[in-house]
């Protein structure tokens, strides 16, 4: 039988569940990649699961979100995180060695493999040939402790490119142009293939920028093939025995189909504030710009950089813009450096920042309210930047670049003929990060986790009761974002360890109200729209609601990562069987038989409504437990 | 008659009063140097002056403070000052050009010309032959409206230095054994002024390190004679132009005497949590250690910077340690680039952040609580780096870097016969500052002030009330710094530019709940040991309690820039009589006759107490009409 590369990754590691779309399958977990943000629950959750040592054959904690460092927790969170890669056999990236995606890409990345990280960019790996997915934190510690990875069948989605991208036209435009088509939930339950002769320009690296936002999709995964661009990657980190071939069988069959003949492209941005807000650049000419930031994992190439370098060079600055240029790894850092671009970059204005997330995350680099920033990022929720009211586009490094000289958004083809050529270093900088290998298990054993006091433990979880009575505390539209579930920023961020002390944040960007509603009802419900949690994995968008008394989310859909993490923390997802409800659902809600309701069926009748789960038989046991933690420390 | 260097300055600059130490003096400003934690107050004042175009030769607005940007407020504030500076006629510094003071000695800096700066490391100019004075921000207002500055005349203090450094003995350690020997109460009331044979191996740079710390010591300022080393430094820049010599009369005598012979000096490191707890390193030596931080206006040279670079060269830092380092300025940054020693910084494991203050004024880079930061900077008040329960200790650059290596403070003279050979650039890249030119007045005349509503406004100063009885809302200790009066650091900076903001942080380090009492009582005092307001020149110190209702401060003593500030702000610093009334003061103090008490005399007699004023008639002036602005607008 022909396979296209989605289903040969599936096949070689499938533990349970068929390759039938829409069924739940487990997948043999190769590797592991946390960031701090979401590590430090992690790490308090293969404490709580009593993890000796992590079975997967590589994991990696990166310290790459909270590098602001405003007050003591930060470096508290470092320190713990430090001690707990000792204890399981982590190897530990520390800060400023890079944003966990790329920097895992240089160092880590092997074709082939699955990578599971509790960071929704996880996909990102897709580049290299891998199936990398992003999920909730205790998926990954799971999968740390040996588990199976349990995820929903997608359809394969195979997108063949054409042609070549024209002067001026990056691979940025052409997911920017995906999501023009398809929106923010064009990907849901899909992974994404790219195919066909466009595939030969586009580096490794490119393709990282294309399957990192497939996430933006709402794609399970983005998948390429691992062929010449990426044994060509794999041999510049000196890595080229990691390399094998991959490629689709011929005759390989998709689910789904869709085609972008890539010479027809033009330079592409998305308005504020949603990544599937994307319009023509020239579209938008002539708006005032104040800020353009550089870097996050949407673009972290050294050619992402060296070209904006190559821009910039011998010119200014506009001096009204802030040009924030984030480097995304220690090793490309070296590499402007070596190359005399970080250079060019300094001599025009830019700001040359620490290596790492930055203002991807809202962690500083916030703009003025109203005021329009330009970014290379992948996301512009409402008030991610940091900033109520915020102005913030998306675009290619090459569209950025021409504004901060411009200082308004300006078409990059207006600047002449093609970008100028771009500085490679002759040999680049895979000796410049610096890791710390796991332990030995015997001197691991040794290891004490090192706990500050602004770092908690995880809530208790009581299993699902049988009656429940449910006030709808909070309602809520279309589209909501793990940032407004619980955000990110240089606020909350600091109490990622806390959950006692993130729940002053739960929903506070839709309803500040919400936190005290919550207390004050104790168990309660939520009501939501279409593609509820979209975005970031952050199960600290479950675990704070449900510590502050959440029990029942009725959604018209929800985002994949996010669903599964409510079932990881006990939390009922139920969607309408009639999403005309949505209008009347108010008051209270009332279950009886609630337990017999969710194991033996999908369906619950409430106040007259038929609501339905999706919860595989897996799921339903970890939600009528509480969650997944109890029901494992039930079992023994 | 002899003239010393300081008297030269001084006597070309007297507008009015007597150079008899202890009176008050009036001088004309040359220069001003504003940044941005402070000049947004400053840019307020100006706008209530009703000011129309700055009068002093050169006035630069720097932004190098509040570079975090971890929500709206910052980019206000930019954008803000930035249509100050067009409406007003000021340099504009935008950031990422560098902390004010290497960048305005590296750009501005001119041997004979007098500078007054919101900022109290602005005596780091004395290091190119300037009479450079750290004041509160409306003096600074007053001095860019043509006003002269008023100080009191200081006691000139002669250090004769003698011999040479010894290897891994730099800068950094005379000042620290300047304040072994002295404290830092022992420059007050002084200009310290170094001469002598031990200057000639002293390049411009390390002098700026010698004269930057003199405001730990309390001095007034500090002064080095413009001698070659000078010339050789504006000469580097493209500035030859500027060099004047200036240099103390044969015969030339000082009101103090002190020596330092160089050859004898060891590393040295001030202990937690004040630059006076100065002790050899050896003595420290086995500390573990967490972070160090390698920048600030205290080690901020291209050699300071290069040195670490060379000690680290071919090494890696400490897995245990985060070494984070702060460039100080876009031409020390571009010419670290160029000579490749942010490569080996890069390879070695460092963390390079954005050209600014940062760490230093608490803005992010947080320790840990109780686990040791070594750190370049002049300052480690308890809490300033943001951290409660903190452990901050100042040294060279040299004692940073091999801390670095070791993961504990380290004799650097351990690692061998001395520290390797520095990469200097052929050129300096002088070029590479990127400066917004003064509008012209036709074009300056036409801006409008940016003002977003983060931004407020100066609070209303009523005049001096005859009859006040006061609760003591608060009573201190001794060398209580402005940092502990109204902290910096990356909670209360974002609210610079509002009063109202800033009065929940009002004394919060020392006591949560001085705000409430405050508000509470209306009009109060507070008591206070010696060396009342050292450290930063913030007068956001005075504005704000002033705000909550402080209209009298009795204290043992003051420090200089802090006295000024309730001055000009309206709030009477008295000092007691008899030191030992301190133990009984408290309850209520009931004045009466007040105005007349402080027109006519310097003594009241307050509860059976003796307190006493220094005030001069002009100060008093404006202490009666409640301020200096007050005053200036009933003169109309």
């Amino acid at each position: 039988m022909s396979r296209n590369v989605t289903q040969k990754l599936i096949a070689a590691h499938l533990v349970t569940g068929e390759m039938r779309p829409g069924g739940e399958i487990g997948l043999r977990i190769d590797q592991a990649l946390i960031q701090d943000a979401t590590g430090t629950m992690v790490m308090l959750e293969l404490e709580a699961l009593g993890l000796d040592r992590v079975r997967t054959e590589t994991a990696v904690q990166y310290v790459d979100h909270n590098l602001l460092q405003t007050d003591e927790r930060n470096m508290a969170d470092h320190v713990f995180l430090r001690s707990a890669c000792r204890r399981f056999g982590i190897w530990h990236s520390r800060a400023g060695n890079g944003v966990s995606h790329p920097t895992h890409m240089e160092h880590f990345g092997v074709p082939g493999k699955t990578l599971a990280g509790s960071d929704s960019h996880t996909c990102a790996a897709g580049s290299l040939g891998m199936l990398a997915i992003g999920v909730g934190g205790l998926e990954v510690a799971m999968a740390m402790a040996g588990e199976p990875l349990f995820v929903t069948m997608p359809e394969v989605w195979g997108v063949r490119l054409t042609g070549e991208l024209p002067p001026w036209v990056s691979a940025k435009d052409v997911i920017l142009e995906m999501l023009r088509r398809h929106g923010v939930r064009g990907g849901v339950n899909r992974a994404i293939e790219y195919h066909g002769p466009g595939l030969a320009t586009l580096t490794a690296m490119d393709r990282h920028v294309i399957a990192n936002m497939g996430a933006e999709l709402g794609a399970t995964t983005t998948v390429f093939p691992s062929d010449g661009q990426v044994l060509e990657f794999l041999s510049a980190q000196g890595r080229a025995a990691d390399h094998t071939e991959i490629l689709a069988d011929p005759g390989a069959g998709y689910d789904v189909r869709d085609e972008i003949d890539l010479s027809t492209l033009e330079p592409l941005i998305a308005r504020p504030s949603s990544p599937g807000n994307v319009v023509p650049v020239r579209e938008a000419a002539g708006e005032p710009v104040h800020q353009v930031v550089v870097g996050s994992s949407a673009n972290p190439g050294l050619r992402d950089f060296a070209v904006v370098a190559a821009i910039l060079r011998g010119r200014q600055v506009h001096p009204q813009v802030s040009l924030d240029v984030n480097p995304t790894s220690r090793q490309i850092l070296a590499d402007l450096a070596k190359t005399g671009a970080i250079t060019d970059l300094i001599e025009s204005g830019a700001r040359i920042h620490q290596t790492g997330c930055l203002g991807c995350i809202g962690m500083g680099q916030a703009p003025a309210v109203g005021r329009n920033s330009l970014r290379t990022f992948p996301r512009n929720f409402p008030g991610r930047s940091g900033t109520h009211d915020d102005s913030v586009w998306l675009c290619s490094p090459e569209t950025g670049a021409v504004a901060a000289l411009t200082g308004e958004i300006t078409d990059p083809r207006d600047l002449g003929p093609g970008p100028p050529e771009v500085r490679r270093p002759r040999a680049v900088s895979a000796g410049a990060a610096l890791f710390e290998r796991p332990l030995p298990p015997e001197q691991a054993e040794e290891v004490a986790l090192s706990k500050a006091p602004s770092i908690g433990s995880l809530p208790e979880l009581d299993p699902l009761p049988d009656a429940l009575t449910l006030p709808v505390v909070l309602k809520v539209g279309d589209d909501v974002s793990t940032d407004e579930i619980l955000p990110a920023g240089a606020r909350a961020l600091p109490y990622r360890s806390n959950v006692a002390a993130l729940a002053d944040f739960a929903f506070t960007q839709l309803d500040p109200d919400y936190p005290e509603r919550a207390r004050a009802a104790g168990p309660h419900a939520v009501v939501a729209g279409r593609n509820y949690g979209q975005g970031s994995s952050r199960e600290h968008a479950v675990i704070v609601p449900r510590y502050l008394g959440l029990r029942v989310v009725v959604a018209k859909s929800f985002a994949r990562i996010h669903w599964q993490n409510l079932a990881n923390f006990g939390v009922l997802a139920l969607e309408f069987a009639d999403e005309s409800d949505y209008d009347a659902i108010g008051g209270e809600l009332r279950f009886e038989g609630l337990r017999e309701a969710v194991e033996k069926g999908t369906e619950l009748t409430v106040n007259g409504m038929v609501l339905r789960h999706r919860l595989s038989p897996r799921q339903r046991a970890m939600v009528l437990a509480g969650g997944w933690i109890p029901l494992v420390l039930r079992r023994g």
